[in-house]
């Protein structure tokens, strides 16, 4: 089992850099047979879009075909923030908590959306009782806390699924999600900060005055994408990094959410390239600074509905795309099968 | 029943747009119903975004607070077109009746989403052994013609539906298509001429000919929308039409398919302005011309996935998304329930 070997030799950070190294590519035979499948398939070539390039992407990264989406499973990873101290979400931090709760009695959207579509839904709290670090005055989380949370995120990767739905919830981890993408990669704090759950206005300008300060502190400490995750990322956004790679490991195809999560995956994608192309963007998320993140990785989100609510939403509704592509690839029958002429022969 | 009196009635064009003058307007009861309950619900105000608007335009255009959404229905049209003589498609016309036998032994896509996500599918063939005559010629319908597959539009919505998908399918119908956008809003031909199924340069450049010579035969007879539609429509895009009308006197919101479908749609909104109002786009269709008459009735698409195959293809994904929108209004916890806290007081 590739997953119970790489958690537990999971010691430092280090460990977890050598793993980034062993990841596995496409299967080029299952990949082929979807697109060879998929050209004689009742249809004008090409008319099904982006759901026969979902298809094929699931094939390729399951290492099967025909591909099966019988056990899709959603993880929700959750984590408190010490930068919540500075005022930087609309809600209280014990909202995350209560949020957790909600998840655990069936009362939030992400249950609904689960249920709707078949996802099994599993909930992760990373140690809700101790905030991280106000990253404004020191490192997020140490060696070990940060290794701690990855590997809680590969561990939470069910070996049988057939595709992980990865989403978060933690007041105050757009903050997180902002800085660590100006860390990765740049630009000014405000290109990366938006209003989160509700921040506008000058409170919205003071959100970006933290994320700003917060990298022109620890800027000089790190050095690699995962020390920035290290310094101002967060547990849950850790632990997502770790159930990224656990499921590339296992052969397991990754829709991602919104902006915190996808914030979570640059981290891999910045230590090692192709880290992510096992993984699909459900949703462009209403935070403005997620289309600037999906072009930085060169991903196109494939829904636009103005989600802002994390929790993995997006990921089920993408979920339910992806359910469409294969029924339509592995039920539709062939222009032989059903005495469907091809294209006209048009030579004059 | 306003369904069977509408399409008894229904004797003449000018029937018909009588008709279009008695159209209900959205229910403001219900849609407030569904604005309330929705502010109490366990997220931030407008985090899940348009899904919150799908279910407010459920609600108001259903007529009914709290939404049913048990029994949606695919209602897809099939005609044929004289102007096929021309070469306009790459598909011979022969496909459209082997599509809608391919449609009842349940091998095409839109087969298989029906099946996926619950919709009862309905395949209305029009005439296929009489294709309209050929409109760089003649009308392609007469009077009577038109106002028969307006009727059989109208008389294909179950009264049952919770929402109406509708959809076509008919060689040369994006043709058809771009002839009616072309006669409705002017621009020039090649605005609103694409590829449809695989014309490319020459033949494509001979396709939005032959939609120019249609408009210029024409334009100096029609006096409104609903002769457009009579001179260089279809009668599958007739009978989308009607049943949008009818639709809209049963109390059944519509989501419309790809070009084809709104453009058959325009028609109505020509004729009668907010005679779509209970319409959502579902999916913005690869066929380049959509966007545009999308931005031309004030609607933008719910899905962008590239597609371009229509039979309802794009209104059954969009339905996954309306019965995730749904599934969250009605069965998530509100703050009070769930003990969640509401937004900080921030006063300074």
């Amino acid at each position: 089992m590739p997953k119970i070997q790489s958690v537990q030799s999971l010691q430092t950070l280090d460990d977890f850099r050598a793993l980034l190294k062993t990841l596995p590519g496409p299967d080029k035979v299952a990949l082929s047979g979807a697109v060879a499948h998929e050209s004689i398939l009742t249809k004008p070539p090409g008319a099904l879009g982006r759901l026969e390039d979902m298809t094929a992407w699931l094939c390729a990264w399951q290492g099967r075909y025909p591909p099966r989406l019988e056990k899709p499973t959603a993880v929700v990873f959750a984590g408190n923030h010490g930068v919540t101290a500075l005022g930087v979400s609309a809600y209280p931090a014990e909202v995350t908590a209560q949020m957790v709760d909600n998840f655990q009695t069936g009362g939030a959207a992400i249950n609904q959306l689960c249920k709707t579509f078949g996802a099994t839904l599993r909930v992760q709290a990373l140690d809700l009782d101790h905030p991280t670090a106000n990253f404004v005055q020191a490192p997020a989380m140490d060696d070990s806390e940060c290794v701690a949370a990855l590997a809680t995120g590969m561990a939470a990767v069910p070996s049988a699924s057939d595709v992980l739905c990865v989403g978060e919830i933690g007041i105050g981890n757009t903050t997180a999600a902002a800085t660590l993408c100006h860390g990765l990669f740049g630009c000014t704090a405000d290109t990366w900060t938006g209003p989160g759950t509700g921040m506008f206005g000058e409170r919205l300008a003071a959100k970006a005055q933290v994320v700003a300060r917060a990298v022109a502190l620890h800027r000089h400490s790190w050095r690699d994408a995962l020390d920035v995750l290290r310094y101002v990322g967060g547990r849950e956004l850790a632990a997502i990094a770790g159930a990224v790679v656990a499921a590339r490991l296992q052969r397991v195809p990754v829709l991602l959410d919104g902006y915190v999560c996808t914030a979570a995956a640059a981290v891999l994608e910045s230590c090692s390239a192709g880290a992510l192309d096992h993984c699909m963007i459900a949703h462009a998320s209403a935070e403005p600074a997620h289309r600037h993140l999906c072009s930085k990785l060169g991903k196109t989100p494939l829904l636009d509905l103005n989600l802002r609510l994390g929790e993995a939403s997006g990921t089920i509704l993408a979920l339910a795309l992806l359910q469409g592509a294969i029924a339509c690839h592995t039920g539709m029958a062939t222009f032989g099968e059903a005495h469907v002429s091809g294209p006209c022969n048009h030579n004059g």
